[in-house]
């Protein structure tokens, strides 16, 4: 059977933690199975990189950035190649445009565009293990790029759907909780889990999954699972088509996002333009909206959506030299906490709304703006009351 | 004008000799020339590197080491490109692959066969100073390969001799001088010196060329000047193609090689095969000779000649398991030091070797294998004669 298991940057810190690895996969390697790894740069490098980066240059340019960073993951996968070696096992690494992530130019967010997969595949043949830097690309015009946030679990779970095989992977937490254990200790793991789910959820908890991440399997098919790096049974969490659904349980897990913005355009004039006159420059900026609300007041438009601090800050900087943009009036809420409560039961259990704002009234906290979906509810709230807003939540839930 | 520079290692060892570098490199672009530059990893990055594949495997393959070591260029130059931004200077950094360096597949020592330079120049036209990661190419199958031993110099010649400009090199020593001021503190900078000369002196001093950039800068008659990183005045050397001869001045410089072992064929059997078996064993392990002697006593043939200690171990681990060496009679002598008078003056001073081998009588230094060339006479002693050796051989010959 063809594997692919990927590693986080935690997971191989330290090259003893390599070592570790590889003598797991060396073991499997025995059992026939061929295996494609992939792995994240060891432990603190990138923000290392990163202080480095700023230290020459305080707004580095995306493209060197992309260049630096990719080195982190050419580390890693060398020397787990070697230690693949030292057991006996061949064992070959891969950078980004040796294992063919042809990506667009879109520097530190690239998108894979297409993988050339013919290398990979001749090496599996010969035996090999595959040994696949994450995280990174190439342009067709050979610019090194990176995937963004979360970008190694993008590479592995590509590179299974274009194999056709499953995807492991490993990280420093045993399965997804249907809380962050770390703010309601009672939270259960989940042994299995929807994609659309996952989606909803992908920032519950640590080490778990990129939402675009979760897509791709999900268009793809591929069967996720995550786990601990080394776990002795197998008890982290499936990701799979089936909903997993519960009658009596409309909500599966609660996610939380931290660092969250509200960014509001006040007093627009209503007109198609002006919305579309955003969404360019959103577009141009390359940001990951959320949470989008568009109202309508006294017969002016007020459009508003969450994204991260910094992505906010990213934003208005460029707003200040947009000539487009000198008319817009600008709203930042910053430091939110989102929730968002996830679960394909909620489609068909009416009242779950009613039920998430009573308990926050009934707990006195405040909460901002709100969206729905087919199955979550989400909406910001400050941070000082994200633990008491989850324990109450999980509590009403039976989470 | 186009300048390739190159800066070494302990010149960009920081994020703060790198801003230094580039506000240099931004005058000499805003004075109109064209900017090539070729930088090293920062200060101990390879040897950092190199520890951590030893801690994972003790003979890690050459083809994953090169992939680990290529990183710490491809960092500094992104760092690099980031800096020269930040003073708003147009810049761009390459890899290996990138800027076309097509080498043959031999890891860790690779030969370039081509480079190509159509995205240097299309940069450089669009007015960019363009970074180059040195010591790095990739073979014709994607592979990615280093240059050895001085290799980032290598890169730099390569490249003026493609574009047709000069190429300099900064270090952290003055110029080339006529001995290691370190061990002859009374010796002379050179401010010319020949390519042949200064081939045959490779080795004098710290960064100071390999003989293989040397070769190379000849080949392509590349105007090559040597001076410390950021000096002031011009005061490096300039190696050039006119001999710099002074009549009553035969001998240029000393030349100091230290950890060398010499390795001898013993009782062999004189037939042509005899010698031609040996040379094809030599090349199977990829060794770089020096001081090749052959001697035939009593009907049998004694074959010698000097590397690296370390080659010297390679040489004998490689014996070991090669069924054509078994009958070989091998000997190596360890941890020698070669010196080497140098000078294009020697061709038509008589009497060089038996001044050199007197002073060495005189001051009771034994003396082991010696080679002469048209310019120069190599020996080898022991370590602990080395000071003693190079005083009274600089003084005999005021140098």
């Amino acid at each position: 059977m063809t594997l692919v298991h990927k590693y986080g940057g935690s997971s191989v810190a330290t090259t003893e933690k390599i070592q570790a690895i590889a003598q797991r996969l060396a073991q499997l390697r025995q059992q026939g199975h061929r295996l494609v790894v992939v792995c994240s740069a060891m432990g603190k490098t990138t923000n290392r990189l990163i202080a480095l980066a700023k230290e020459v240059n305080p707004t580095p340019s995306k493209r060197e950035m992309d260049a630096l960073l990719s080195t982190g993951e050419i580390q890693t996968v060398s020397l787990m190649a070697m230690a693949l070696q030292a057991l006996g096992v061949d064992a070959i690494s891969m950078t980004g445009f040796q294992s063919g992530f042809i990506t667009n130019a879109v520097h530190s967010k690239a998108f894979i565009k297409e993988i050339n997969t013919q290398r990979v595949e001749q090496y599996l043949q010969e035996g090999k293990v595959v040994v696949i830097a994450g995280f990174q690309g190439i342009t067709e015009d050979g610019h090194i790029t990176t995937l963004g946030r979360g970008g190694s679990d993008t590479t592995a779970v590509a590179i299974a759907a274009k194999l056709g095989c499953s995807c492991e992977i490993y990280a420093d937490v045993d399965a997804v909780y249907t809380v962050d254990p770390r703010i309601y200790p009672p939270a259960r793991a989940l042994q299995k889990i929807s994609y659309d789910e996952m989606m909803e959820m992908s920032a519950l908890g640590a080490g778990v999954l990129e939402t675009r991440c979760v897509e791709l399997a999900k268009k793809y098919q591929v069967d996720l699972y995550l786990g601990r790096t080394l776990e002795e049974e197998r008890k982290g969490t499936t990701v799979m088509s089936q909903p997993v659904f519960f009658e009596d349980m409309p909500v599966t897990g609660i996610s939380i996002k931290e660092h969250c913005a509200i960014v509001t355009f006040r007093h627009m004039e209503y007109n198609a333009g002006t919305a579309a006159s955003i969404f360019a420059l959103i577009a141009r900026n390359n940001l990951n909206l959320d949470m989008i609300n568009q109202t309508i007041l006294d017969g002016k438009v007020a459009f508003s959506f969450s994204c991260s601090d910094e992505q906010a800050s990213e934003l208005e900087a460029h707003l200040k030299e947009d000539p487009d943009a000198s008319a817009l009036v600008l709203d930042i809420r910053r430091d939110l906490t989102q929730l968002s409560l996830v679960g394909v039961g909620m489609a068909t259990h009416t009242g779950v709304a009613t039920q998430v704002f009573d308990t926050l009234a009934r707990c006195g906290i405040p909460y901002y703006q709100i969206t729905t979906s087919e199955i979550s509810i989400s909406f910001t709230i400050d941070p000082q009351n994200k633990e008491k807003a989850v324990q109450a939540l999980a509590q009403a839930f039976h989470l």
